[in-house]
């Protein structure tokens, strides 16, 4: 008997609950889920006797000790920020981890101590973090193994509204963290493009965007992530000349949001001095100038601020989100960011039956025998509701797969690890084939050099 | 006998010590200058008998405490951030500080002891802040008093060259802490207009000027501070419609600093993966997208992504300080901030016999009696040359007044304390007319109302 402990379960956990749930029996697992309210889990854990739900804080020292005492693996799908007390208590207990999340400074600077006491902690497990590892480091080492030499890689990702469920001027709807998708961006992205260093400031991240196609699902734009450039050290690509990581919104999402950023309504940094006599109307006009004529529109004020067209698309999502209405913010002490968090919440929640998408395109270019090559790497992902949703699935899954492989001691890399490593990430490739998680590849000879 | 440790020692305090100086016989003072090297003032020092200058090192905590120990009064011309110290060690030993710096939050939490201590921590003593509340206080009681009642108060300084000496296409030079300079602004601006909280992001700023004229110095361009709300409560102005504070710059400057914004060349918070192999041309370009065409020059390229002219002053000033030439930038991890500034520094830095210039305009508006009524109030001082500017007189003065002031027990405020009350200003703008400081005023009858 294995004991699995698995920490935060949020909506996006119901898919890996259900994972652990399917393989319990077989691999004889008794699982305890700890959140901070765990009323929505009962019907579930009420119907097996392998698993139980328990109220658990992680800022209950005593609590978090005697938990994490009694189980074999510990799972956090917390929020990142408590992941580093989850791991201390690990490590001090002789426990393997695995999330889903990032590898923090602090994260990072526990390696050299889980590796001499002989234990995992396995990050960046999910989705994006996760599954992108995965499948950009199959066809890495795959051209590397053939004689390839890289010449760029870029790899984008996107937690999407299906066509389906797809009903709104901007053609997303919130499937991840709305606090996340509203600071998304901020700092400076950084990448690499054919041997030169590339800075974009927040300010104009949302402008300098890429256009894709997705055979089947068709075009979407991306924007740089914040850093493309950390990664090729872990993917054995030093040497790369072009490297850039990103995001992927259908066309004219970017546009829209760059009006947001331009205006400075994502500004997390400080609280508006009155908002909660605020309206959306009076929030907007407090980042305008003033009008140059009396009885402007706010769409033409907006339009002559940053130079977009007064009646076209850009002014049309934004009249669409009510942004121009006398809607009270009824938040105090707000910042803007969470103002328009507000804003965005009322109308971008999947409705019930909504279906979300994801959606993974990598490009690779390498040289091999004298060709000069291209590699498109893609995945689409559809949700089945508003609950069992294509994120839920594609975040759960490889950590569920991960978590049985780390039982069955099937992982043998030490301290703070990323799925890069075929031991690691081939079967978990393979597994979500059966989950109808597959990537489909095009390869094809650009040119004779 | 009464003894000043006068700390820190740069160029802007060189008017503080010649004033110092001039009183020191017949005020019967003795003042000991402390700074990291003291060279420089040796041949100041050794020429009187009431001074000495000593090498002192704020973070040696026992010469700190064994230098305010022997002061009758500590004037403190250090960076801000050693002013909390400085003033920690006064308090302990019951001495009066003076500085010329802003009132941070660490120094705002002493007053209460100060208060206890029946001691005074006056900050906010130079030019701005520092004669700008002076002189607007004194505008402000006057109007108050005439029963007239506040709507709008505006507030602008620019250390700027003197037209004299102004030979370059930004009319700018450096009279004060580059560095300052390259990062000014950063941050949200917030300011009120009609009733209206206002916002303006950093990347907006440089872009809503307004425009300014002083009669007999032309025209100016002026963007506004970072906070102008937080002084309606020490001015006593909680209900005024409009108050904004600024910054001065000759016509043109804002559109070309915009530049360096919109790129993010004033970015300090990362370092650039390869400072040390750039030149001026490549660090501008990594901040540029792809070139749209081969052969494309630097001034199209800056043209298209900003939508700037490709030929006009703008493009001049840019190419005037050498950022597309291929001069290496030897500067290893630096922030595109610390690069930007070593390439202003070559350009903006005041050349032997150049004057700066001082700029200060106020304007109030009030009713009073049924008129609407306009009060501007404009100072202007210009520098006897590149060492004796007209930056360090202004800062160097009033602080030398006030510490006059001090010594002779005229000052009656406890606690800390910025020069907002008669008591404090009054003498300082008298005796600043002394020095030809004299703020010139105009009123007028806008409106019957």
């Amino acid at each position: 008997m294995k004991k699995i402990l698995l920490l935060g379960a949020g909506r996006s956990a119901l898919s890996l609950i259900r994972y652990l749930f399917d393989q319990a029996t077989a691999e004889k697992w008794q699982i305890t889920i700890g959140d901070i309210t765990v009323a929505h889990l009962r019907p579930l854990t009420e119907a097996v006797s392998f698993a139980q739900a328990i109220p658990f804080d992680v800022h209950n020292e005593a609590q978090r000790a005697q938990e994490v005492r009694k189980a074999d693996l510990v799972i956090s799908l917390l929020p990142a920020a408590f992941h580093l007390e989850v791991a201390r208590e690990c490590l001090k207990q002789g426990k393997n981890l695995i999330t889903a999340s990032y590898v923090s400074p602090a994260i990072l600077a526990l390696h050299q101590e889980a590796q001499e006491k002989n234990l995992t902690i396995l990050m960046e497990s999910g989705l994006d973090p996760g599954i992108d590892h995965m499948s950009a480091m199959a066809v890495i080492r795959r051209i590397k193994a053939e004689g390839g030499r890289l010449t760029s890689f870029k790899s984008f990702t996107g937690g999407l509204v299906a066509p389906e469920s797809d009903n709104n001027p901007w053609h997303y709807k919130f499937t991840w963290n709305p606090r996340n998708v509203v600071l998304a961006g901020q700092g400076t992205a950084k990448y690499i493009k054919e041997g030169q260093y590339k800075y974009i400031p927040y300010h104009k991240l949302f402008q300098r965007t890429d256009a894709f196609y997705v055979e089947g699902y068709g075009h979407f734009e991306g924007y740089a992530n914040r850093d493309s450039l950390s990664y090729r050290e872990p993917y054995e690509l030093l040497d790369i000349p072009t490297m850039l990581r990103g995001t992927l919104r259908r066309p004219g999402y970017c546009e829209g949001w760059n009006v947001f950023v331009q205006l400075g309504l994502t500004d997390d940094s400080y609280a508006l001095s009155n908002s909660e006599h605020m309206t959306y109307r009076t929030f907007v006009e407090s980042f305008l100038p003033p009008a140059s004529s009396p009885g402007q529109t706010m769409a033409t004020r907006i339009s002559e601020y940053l130079g977009i067209p007064a009646d076209g698309e850009v002014v049309e999502k934004l009249e669409w989100l009510g942004l121009f209405d006398n809607t009270p913010v009824a938040l105090a002490g707000a910042t803007p960011a969470q103002i328009l968090e507000k804003i965005l919440k009322e109308k971008w929640t999947l409705a019930p039956g909504d279906k979300d998408m994801i959606v993974m395109q990598h490009l690779f270019e390498y040289e091999l025998q004298g060709e000069r090559r291209e590699v498109t790497s893609s995945l689409v992902v559809t949700g089945e509701d508003e609950v069992q949703t294509a994120m839920a699935k594609t975040v759960g899954l490889p950590v569920g797969i991960l978590a049985k492989r780390m039982l069955q001691g099937k992982i043998t890399y030490r301290g703070v690890v990323i799925p890069i490593y075929p031991e690691l990430y081939a079967p978990v490739l393979d597994e979500l084939e059966e989950y109808g998680i597959q990537f489909v590849e095009k390869e094809r000879i650009v040119e004779h050099v």
